[in-house]
């Protein structure tokens, strides 16, 4: 018991030195390490994996509803999705890795934001950057094929909104608890296989959830693929879900499960990482 | 014929040393480890990974039987869910590694107490996180996702409860042996693919006894689901084949396969790992 | 604004620095270059690694279509030919990664190029082992296979040729660009996985465009497939796209990503690696 | 022209060489070197790792056929069966690396004999080993396996005995290639992700060759599901031509395409490895 109201304690305490650290100079400050040349390559590089990541999510669910325009009853339609954001994730946050963190996600950047790891103005630019490309990739995609639609993220008929984001808050919960754990230096040579066990979990996840939640995790895969397909219905489940698993994540990580860790030890771009 | 009857006697000498070390006294001590900062963040690190691993077994099978009802004739369900053991399986070793050692499943802790790598009492409390998380993850689906019950494992009708057993026992034999081989850490590199090769063995085993033994490997697993399903039928065949199989495996590798071996060069908790 | 001329000016700069470097003496002394021993044994795997990634490509077409002759609407076919593809390419990128570079791809042996880390005449070498082995391989197949057909690439019939040329050179880009980030020597440790986040994009890229454009990202498994196929209609497709995606994101990533790059500090042939 | 008859002549050099070797003395000498503690320790080693392989492999087999009996038209069948190949030998060449060296199949033990990085009679209690291992795990599944039958590897219909011979010989040689460059030692820290490799370059096979010649690779899995399954029609195939390709592949490895490797470097178990 004493531990835990001692751990509280800590908890609100970096809170507040975290807002003490947005006066304005500071903010200034930050501002400018966040247009540098450095940062922008970091901003690029989320822009790319983001991008990719999202066409081949997007890709095969429309690839998926092709092949079998049934999906709702065709556990291999969602073997193709899962498997794709599987594979995708994996690969794209290992493209990024030495450059931007590989986050490739709003809700990861908030989750590392949330934990001190990314200073505020560089995680906006990183959301405009993961944003973009998402809504990008969703274009591309509607203009290059043809015959099929971009479908937004749906939940199923019988779920409530307030379900599926407690859903896609708990597996962006776990999906952000594996970057932290993949993105901590002090693991020495285990960190080889973060970008693989991040898209393992993304995949798992999807197999879970798709048919209920949709299984997105990733507010800005659901919101290129709503604005191209037209659709805002139940955005705000893969918003708010996701975002508030993500702070609870990192602040549990960093302040429970592992906390000894100095702020910026997990990797982030403020300091113009690559190499 | 003598190797093996030394091997044996090195085996019960062994076993006796350890009966030894339960001594009261010893016993008092271990105990008091087992309840420090440290071992603290190693269960709370177990109950995450579990928690995340049985959301994505059972929630992915709940997701199959949504998409076809009629799961026992569809080879594509069960890829949905073994591929969700492999992929979820690997994710949560591998954010538990370097903490409580990614047991994620009361089978490999036994196994790991059997061989003298973690001592009792910590074991006992590695079970009640585990446990725990297994039925906290059934329960947030079953609340969570409406229009489908979460559904214990099952054997099929022409098996027998024995038959079963010994398939999961074999099977658990499986992961707890590639367990203590990516545990060991005269390995030296080869340790950083361990949570990816456990993962991947749970995944193979799922696809080759799904239909059969229902692919379980997992006690704390088995017990989530048939909680909340309500169903206690045959679970006695998810606890008594896997635990046999996970001590005849912990004690065949640390005595026969592998034996030089300190008792404490395979990853566990007791001296409090973590960096 | 600023930043992007001067990054523009330093590509066209870059450009004619290598086109500087065709002089004939340069041309010749590059040609030996190219027909030493160590030359010799980087064709030789590159045409191994090729032939059993084309064969795994095209036998795993085959084998879906022998299984369901209906493809165009059964997504579980879909799975086999992506998850082949990504298997085979990371399983073959690896055995030749420390020889060759493991390019396995005409396309991404062209991005090399144009990035300077390969020269052109080793490259030409590389191009003729790729589609030698493809050819190869699609006829082996053609003669062992009876009762299938090997099938060349196709595009859905509502898709114009423009338009899947479109998708295959995004993908092409997203591939390459994986390659160059794996190839970096930069990255460390990191680039152990290489291999298998190179596979992994490809197999998430054929998940979503495989009913489309048809997912090739290969020239030499697209040609090698339509000569023994006996239909070249649409091969440019697989040409243009591919070649344009690749030299792109060669460029990108030298000169904007991760620009301090020495030109021979991404893997390449030129100096006799192999050791 | 004359660096291939140069090269032919190294291999005929060397052939004799290793019958020179197998001299009386020398044979006694190496005997007594497959007896030792560590030598047992291997074949254990190979023996459980086979076992669990051969249990996935057949037992995915039956699985598959127990949810659809109709597995000839079924593309999902393929993906349970391949899947559980990749995924199962992916572990257990992991388990086994460095005690046996990870062989787990005849043919691959017959391509590094023949390679020379491991004596013939440790080569023979190999054979030993993951044949009686195949067999056991066979009859493990047909013993509590109530209902369906184990079934052995089959030819299509249409396909002869010798094209499936070609294709079983083919795809055996990319699998022993795949295991020469996954275990030379000039590879620094790339070893890590061989046995991934390994595992994933199977799986891809498997998927090209499925429904044609079977996709076995492994004559120690083929002999004990025919064994078990009581029908040896075509068994030959699947021990022709996976020891002719395996030899091949050795033989090409070690003279061609990377011939400066002394012939121990190659993990093998006469030095009694295991650290």
């Amino acid at each position: 018991m004493h531990r835990i109201s001692h751990t509280l304690k800590s908890i609100s305490h970096s809170c507040s030195m975290r807002l003490n650290n947005m006066a304005p100079t500071m903010l200034r400050e930050r501002f400018q390490q966040s247009v540098t040349a450095n940062s922008f390559r970091s901003y690029l590089a989320e822009f790319l994996s983001t991008f990719f990541y999202v066409f081949a999510v997007v890709g095969s669910s429309m690839s998926a509803r092709k092949l079998n325009p049934n999906v709702a009853s065709d556990p291999s339609s969602l073997v193709v999705v899962a498997i794709a954001n599987a594979l995708a994730l994996s690969a794209t946050v290992y493209s990024a890795w030495n450059i931007s963190g590989g986050h490739v996600n709003p809700a990861v950047t908030f989750g590392m934001a949330v934990g001190g790891h990314i200073s505020v103005p560089t995680a906006l630019f990183y959301w405009v950057s993961q944003i973009l490309a998402a809504v990008f990739a969703s274009l591309v995609l509607k203009v290059a094929v043809v015959g099929q639609h971009v479908q937004p993220y749906i939940i199923a008929e019988e779920m409530t909104g307030f379900g599926a984001s407690i859903m896609e808050g708990i597996m962006t919960f776990g999906l952000v608890y594996t970057v932290y754990a993949a993105g901590d230096t002090r693991l020495g040579t285990m960190g080889v296989v973060g970008p693989i066990a991040i898209g393992f979990i993304a995949g798992a996840n999807v197999l879970a959830s798709g048919p209920f939640s949709g299984g997105s995790m990733n507010p800005a895969c659901a919101f290129g693929s709503a604005i191209t397909g037209g659709s805002f219905k139940n955005q705000a489940v893969y918003w708010v879900g996701p975002l508030i698993g993500a702070a609870v994540a990192g602040l549990l990580y960093d302040n429970v499960v592992f906390p000894s860790q100095a702020p910026d030890s997990i990797r982030g771009v403020t300091e113009g990482t690559g190499v």
